[in-house]
């Protein structure tokens, strides 16, 4: 039975980019058929199909490097709780004006995702000052609201206006020219990995806890425990704990292996130390050297 | 001359609300002139008209005890550099169903701010699994989609029902019952504040700072520094520095008034351990008892 990849869909969006990446390599390593994507309709159901066995494994966005964190993703796995992180796939982004005239003076709105919309809002006032911003589920989604008139347009990427067979009107929209998504690919815990690690990637450890309520400088210990045992953090994000303001939940991603006995040593350390602790396994980063060519 | 309080619009919104319950307060308190409320399109341009003195005041959403933080405001404030926070309101976020048919099984769509939707999204799962969602840039735009066959229902305010004249289908909807809002109220850094603080609020500091490249537990020393001083820290948020993936700046709130001397002697020494450090002012917080009613 092929592997069955679910995503954010519809068709073209960087998820499904991520996931052909993901599924092209798995191939090559493998020999296995080549595996089945699923695109959902949203970034939380894709990782609820995995976590209902549905799906083997699930491509998540976590972070932009201009936009910031996916917070529906980090969410959705503390709540889950039956997930285990096997890859990081950073993925570089290139963003296309797509509109069906070539003067852009006619543009009175731009549709795309919000991510989107805030990596290209320098542009986007500078280029098209008198256009309305109009946030929608999906990149590809966007699509849909092109017009013929040239007054709508839409922010996707190159292979979603192929895909759609819609005109460019501007490559390389994006703010910032290293724009780039990590996505996570996720299974059940404790399933097989579908691909071993390639050799030389360097290993993260993704966590996440709860703090004891009202106990100040409560997030200096478990700081200070990795620190103590020289593991860095690579990244650090507050989520609220949904129960009431100013309660947080932390999620890190630490650049050390779980499975050695200093990180090891670390957790016990930190139940002490957090109220709730939630471990989402370890795994490599991979970078996905230029942007799918279709 | 009134005083002018810019707030992403239209009428409706609850930033509008922010911004009745302080113009009602500065009112009472200064027997002044009732302010202007000036709507804009986007949270960003509230801040901006208030950088370049268009307005006197902004009211910001910063932060929901569901959603989490609100990206655009912390961003902003970084990049402009210009702007002071003068209060912070904590207010109830009560949200509602409004739809033109009474028979819920026949919605098809719902549209809200992404925030809203996030916030109610148990109970749409429960209530409206065939719906659709669609993402708007205002709780207060989504009514404009609202039809007359009730297939396409929004989620806003009671206040923004009432103003719009639409029906409620259902009330209190958000899942979480202590679901409320943190809003800033900034001003241009330096000039007059235009009401003094209430005796007895809490007052806070909030600050922001990026740390020096690759140094492993870089964001360490900066919460030592808090920590050595007793100061307590209420919220840390990660944002991305926007160069490239990996780098952060963290925003801080500080439970301390920035004049005292112990927090000017940490002040001193975050300077040694961090890369750019931005104030942000020290501000007392103020609770909004229930909704506004209009």
């Amino acid at each position: 039975m092929s592997l069955s990849i679910a995503h954010l869909g519809p068709a073209g969006t960087y998820a499904e980019q991520a996931a052909i990446a993901y599924a092209d390599w798995y191939t090559q390593l493998t020999q296995q058929p080549t595996p089945i994507l699923c695109p959902c309709p949203s970034i939380a159901q894709a990782l609820q199909s995995t976590a209902s066995g549905d799906t083997k494994l699930s491509v998540s966005p976590v972070e932009n490097s201009i936009e910031g964190s996916v917070s529906i993703t980090l969410d959705t796995l503390w709540q889950l709780d039956s997930l285990q992180i096997r890859q990081a796939l950073v993925l570089p982004i290139e963003h296309i004006l797509v509109a069906k005239s070539q003067q852009l003076q006619s543009i009175q709105a731009v549709y795309s995702h919000p991510q989107a919309l805030g990596q290209c809002q320098t542009w986007l006032q500078k280029t098209l000052p008198q256009a309305t911003l109009v946030p929608v589920s999906s990149t590809t989604d966007a699509l849909n609201y092109v017009d013929e008139e040239g007054s709508i347009a839409a922010i996707a990427s190159e292979r979603a206006a192929q895909l759609y067979q819609l005109p460019i009107a501007q490559r390389s929209i994006q703010d910032h020219p290293d724009n780039c998504t990590r996505f996570w690919i996720v299974s059940q815990k404790g399933t097989p990995n579908p691909i071993s690690a390639p050799e030389g990637s360097p290993v993260y450890t993704s966590l996440a806890f709860s703090l004891p309520a009202n106990v100040p400088g409560a997030l200096l210990q478990p700081l200070k425990i990795f620190n103590d045992r020289h593991i860095n953090l690579s990244r650090i994000e507050s989520r609220p704990s949904k129960r009431s303001l100013g309660e947080y939940v932390f999620f890190v991603d630490a650049e050390a292996d779980l499975h050695t006995s200093f990180f090891q040593s670390a957790l016990d350390e930190l139940t002490s130390h957090t109220e709730v602790l939630k471990v989402f396994g370890s795994y490599p980063l991979v970078q996905v050297a230029g942007t799918y060519e279709s």
